[in-house]
């Protein structure tokens, strides 16, 4: 990894130390296994996979009444570690864990928004995810070699019904609230809609019922960038030499779309890392925090499990599953109360998606509060502007359950 | 090439058929040598080329005045067959000229916007290009073999030096017109400033006097995807396989940053191509339309071509090099009548620096023309809306020219 000058930016300030109050602490995360091979995991496109082992993590205490629950969905490349520090870190090889706390420590911990004094916490990685739940890298049980493409397509219905099923295992009938931003506000939108009667509350952060048009060109060249990579070898590549010149593109790519047009000109403008000339290096600062991002990524992420989460992201569609491409009776089923947040200049899901959805929403006479934060940091922004997304959450968990008055 | 069954779109409507009244008919390119090995030319950045050989077309008569020229340039994978049918295609093994007339056929030809039938209009391959024009496909002199990465790097500026001295060679002191779009514009800008009183009228389309960023970063993905493609060879691959994956994964991810995200959206949506679940292959139409694209592309362009012509795109500053940073102070050089063309859409080169270019222009109490053409096609609207802008050009032609009171 190059300790390039220019620091990854945006990002999430820091983070509390392990010894801090305000941190978790040091964490470890737990593996279930939710299905066998003899009873495997029926998937929404078909086929099944069995066995399935889920890596979750938990902060917080339950309640006797079992009341107290916040699910956290997570997004692309998320995973289950979302507060303090990983004491797995150095067992397990994600040593890039030894830098950072969990991706939202600033919003998860004691006192915080997500406060892990009065609620019980929970993430699970996603089917198909590299960090722990089964996925392309783990081995085909009818080969004893890593399924690679041969792990069937999964979907984010999928990833709610895992869910379900391991909170079934925890003995948790009903969680107060689902939050999610991106790929993990989809979730929390198909958890309101796949099990009304189990949430409470659903936050659904920079993130729409489905992905436009364009999202799904980025996702596509993403996706080819990667399959055309020489090294990709239709998937089986495990043994061999990763795709991660078609991965760190990808990715590249991908942070273009996080950040936004006036983000980007305010942090890098055209500001060059060096005057002279460098041929096709890098050179402008932008170039080198694009360059930083492909190569940190290639070191934590698996290019197969980039397939397989960018293609439930392309196929999520609310409207479609649920209310025959018609979003609004797709939102009569929610019994939850639903905040949706957008961030002003967030383009990869917009604030007109977003509002489209809160729409949808009140002409399904359903209780709905909508937000768009003015922000310059783009889809990025529900990482970033913790303060205020800290101040949203922590007053949405405070509403009363539907039906409660 | 697969036969898409989703044709290309947006695309300019079909231009005339040779025998049209509309067509310049038949086209033969013309080369020129500019430079020797002996009187290399040199270059802004540094270093020198010889020789040089430029490929250009011509349409129409020069008058005996010698004062009805229009220089044409052109964007990033144009070229300078602007207008009719290439009547060498099949010699020079540009066999997807068949199919095609020039890129600007419903602007430039007889009767039309840029009428042929009183104008002499002039377009040149740039230097770098892989159209005809001295570039790294070249043969370096020094050893006899491609020039690849060891040809020096050029830039908007030099382009613009050349196609001066081509117009020298020709006889011609000043152009009633230089016009392009995209980085045809900045080079129309260029011209306004490099050469105050041999510009009569400049007209700048989808083009703002800097590269974004955003823009910055796309560049930089497009030219990491190729120098990624192990058939890459540092640019030395000419003799063996062409970085054809890498190439075709930059100009997916380009075609993303010519549409607007409501065109895509019109046009593709979340539609399908076929019902069933493809994995990861192409599926969406969208999909589909960046796949085809992809393809046709590798089979016209030059991957080191492409490399040269985005890192000139990148450098090009007009305040930074005519006015130490200051747009307006750059802006008091030029002599010419300008007009500026923003697309409401476009997002490479918005309306909102277009306008800010305009704004310099008028602060430098320089005539300006601006208009912002209500499109939903992105920064491609410019090759696309012919209508608006062959009606724009048509009145823009008979503006005066500065000075004639």
């Amino acid at each position: 990894m190059s300790d390039s000058a220019s620091a990854p930016v945006p990002r999430r300030p820091g983070g509390d130390p392990p010894d801090s109050p305000g941190s978790v602490g040091m964490t470890c995360a737990r593996t279930l296994q939710l299905a066998t091979g003899q009873n495997p995991f029926a998937l929404e496109m078909g086929g099944s996979v069995g066995p399935i082992h889920v890596e979750y993590e938990t902060y917080g205490e339950l309640s006797p009444g079992r009341d107290n629950v916040i699910l956290i969905t997570h997004a692309l490349s998320g995973d289950a570690h979302v507060a303090g520090w990983d004491a797995d870190a150095k067992k397990t090889g994600r040593l890039w864990r030894l830098k950072h706390p969990g991706w939202w420590d600033d919003i998860v911990g004691p006192g915080k928004a997500i406060d892990t004094s009065r609620y019980f916490v929970l993430c699970a990685n996603f089917l198909g995810s590299c960090y722990g739940t089964t996925g392309p890298m783990s081995d085909n049980p009818a080969t004893g070699r890593p399924y690679g493409l041969s792990f069937p397509v999964v979907t984010v219905g999928d990833w709610v019904q895992l869910q379900a099923r391991l909170l079934d295992a925890l003995g948790i009938d009903r969680v107060h609230t689902v939050v999610g931003g991106s790929l993990g506000g989809q979730q929390a939108l198909e958890w309101a809609l796949a099990f009304p009667h189990r949430v409470e509350r659903a936050i659904v952060l920079a993130a729409s019922p489905r992905l436009s048009a364009q999202g799904l060109a980025f996702n596509a060249v993403g996706r080819q960038a990667i399959m055309k990579d020489p090294h990709f070898h239709d998937g089986d590549y495990y043994a061999i030499a990763q795709p991660n010149h078609g991965l760190a593109v990808a990715r590249m790519m991908a942070h273009i779309t996080y950040l936004s047009e006036e983000g980007m000109h305010e942090k890098f403008g055209r500001r060059r890392r060096r005057q002279q000339r460098s041929g096709f290096g890098v050179e402008f600062e932008v170039e080198s925090y694009l360059d930083h991002q492909g190569r940190s990524f290639v070191e934590r992420f698996d290019a197969n499990s980039y397939l397989y989460i960018t293609r439930a992201m392309d196929y999520y569609d609310a409207a479609a599953k649920w209310g025959q491409g018609d979003l609004v009776q797709a939102c009569r089923r929610i019994r939850s109360q639903v905040m949706v947040v957008s961030f002003s200049s967030d383009w990869l899901y917009t604030p007109a998606q977003c509002r489209e959805f809160a729409l949808a929403l009140c002409r399904a006479h359903k209780p709905v509060t909508y937000v768009n934060v003015p922000s310059r940091f783009g889809h990025d922004a529900f990482l970033v502007e913790n303060q205020t997304v800290g101040h949203l959450l922590h007053h949405f968990l405070k509403t009363p359950p539907p039906g409660s008055s």
